[in-house]
């Protein structure tokens, strides 16, 4: 009846156990505990690994005090990771609580020895990043009372998970409004990994565009890519070498955009004179590149921060609504775009 | 003679006085605590507050057991602090522990508030980025035994302080010599912060390197930079209107060299006919900057992983060598420097 007496439990460890285990007096284990001197070195060692394997708590320990929330992250990616990691700190930290940040996995999950880890670190709450989560751990997760929330879900969420979203497709026609706008009708497209809700959206954001303007999609302009730098150039590359080369491209995200970047001086190309691009994203280093990039902002510090305050309106109410709430995108207009030349 | 007992201390939390202090049962509490139904929601709402509040810790919690390891950053700038972040990441979680990562405080220390929040947290030790510690918090951590080490000190650290750096003033020399071989003499510099010590180095590596080569250094198109991008736009603009303008410049960051490609551009100047530019650090945006830049490799993952593992053998070995370790910095020629036109 109490979780606490479940298999993934170790005994509980007190200063006596720990002392006989460790064979010394509790006086010399309350010495180690509390860094004091007067313990030979390999007599503090073994009382230390001791304690740690055992997670000895010492009474009155208030460590319990500064909750931790958790953000798993299937990469550390410039950019990108930064601005959810910057939303999730500040509103953790704020909220007196204090932020683990784990790498784990892929985009589909975290790895399986994740599960083990988390359920021994015991956060307050897990904020997961371009993830999703089975029903075991899932399940896992809910009988130890750790709330979750999903940002930027790879997958479609089950209704009874809270994720918080962007509007993908919508920033997906915002793009492709603002390059027929321009004059634009030859336009490639960099896809992301089509296994991932996001690039499928922001692509077919494309296609509806494409379709509501009239304008035929070529098809041997859209080049799938995996959301880094290599597939912009590589996808550059090929589609810049078509015999006839679109004058501009959607890359989906920033990364792929700096790809296509590569790729046009590659082929003695400037940008925006013989080929615009749009990014998508927003981040940081996209107002830096040469020239500064026209993008869709993505609100990933919005994001990142709505689902902290999800967890800690869940430490307030004890009620985490299964929400599925996407934030607004927008087309941020820079430099590298231009009209198209007759 | 207990840390235990000291006045930082709340008194001991059991299921008896939580469940008396909200008024219910100890079933009740142990309902709460384990998640469990059958609790009314403001009861629910009272115990949670009261477990959350008195840090109560469940017997056999294993929490302990996978102990914490707490970055500091002052701010969390891209590609520089998230270079240090996968270092230390990697090394921690391979040593089965967590990353916690903190936002406190300036270039000298963390803010005032953050030892409370340590002490609190107890994290297994402490890495800080960019700053130093004042002797009193110094003494808190020591009395908890909780080991700390610098990365990238912004001073110069009391000899009982481990800290890793890296060799900015070698760094700094080796750019200037880059410069001086392909002929420039009319080198402009935007320093970074003089107050602190890597800025210090590389502008002392860049007028030791003008000496030895006899080259006079133009005080004029010495310009102080706070590392940020707008220091490198307005730096780079204000020497670029200098009637007899620089022919390269030493940026002495990554993201300065960023804001002088901005200056450059304005000028209607290209990078690098018209105008040489070499960064620092080689945090991964310089590769993909228009053009890519030509950087100083600063070790930053590797200076973060190194610390992480300097406390996971003081978890090993209980022994924290004071020491200061520099690691080796190399020159990284992309394509934001050319030969001098004659």
């Amino acid at each position: 009846m109490n979780a606490a007496q479940g298999p993934d439990r170790p005994e509980r460890a007190t200063l006596a156990t720990i002392a006989s285990d460790a064979d010394v007096s509790m006086a010399t284990v309350s010495k180690v505990l509390n860094g004091r001197p007067g313990v030979a070195h390999e007599t503090r060692d073994r009382v230390q690994s001791l304690l740690q394997a055992r997670g000895y708590s010492k009474p009155g320990s208030d460590r319990l005090v500064a909750p931790l929330v958790e953000i798993v992250f299937n990469e550390l990616e410039d950019g990108w990771s930064l601005e959810l990691l910057r939303g999730a700190e500040e509103v953790v930290r704020e909220s007196g609580m204090s932020l683990v940040v784990t790498k784990s996995g892929d985009r589909h999950a975290p790895a399986a020895d994740w599960i083990e880890g988390v359920i021994k670190r015991r956060p307050f709450g897990v904020i997961l990043v371009l993830s999703d989560l089975a029903a075991e751990p899932k399940r896992q997760l809910r009988r130890r009372n750790i709330p979750f929330v999903l940002v930027d879900p790879s997958g479609e969420p089950a209704a009874d998970v809270p994720s918080i979203g962007s509007a993908n497709w919508s920033g997906g026609v915002l793009a492709t409004k603002h390059l027929l706008s321009l004059g634009h009708r030859d336009i490639g497209v960099i896809a992301g990994p089509q296994d991932v809700t996001s690039a499928r959206a922001r692509l077919s954001g494309f296609r509806s565009a494409m379709a509501d303007a009239g304008v035929p999609v070529r098809e041997e302009l859209i080049i799938p890519g995996n959301y880094h730098l290599d597939s912009g150039v590589e996808g550059g590359l090929q589609m810049l070498s078509d015999s006839k080369p679109p004058t501009a491209i959607f890359a989906t995200n920033d990364l792929q955009a700096l790809g296509v970047y590569e790729a046009a001086r590659t082929k003695g190309l400037v940008v925006p004179d013989d080929l615009s691009v749009v990014g998508f994203d927003d981040v940081h280093f996209s107002a830096w590149s040469g020239p500064p990039l026209t993008t869709i902002h993505n609100p990933l510090s919005k994001m990142a921060a709505e689902a902290a305050r999800l967890l800690v309106r869940f430490r307030d109410e004890n009620q985490l609504d299964s929400i599925r709430r996407d934030l607004a995108t927008s087309l941020i207009v820079r430099k590298s775009t231009a009209p198209l030349k007759l």
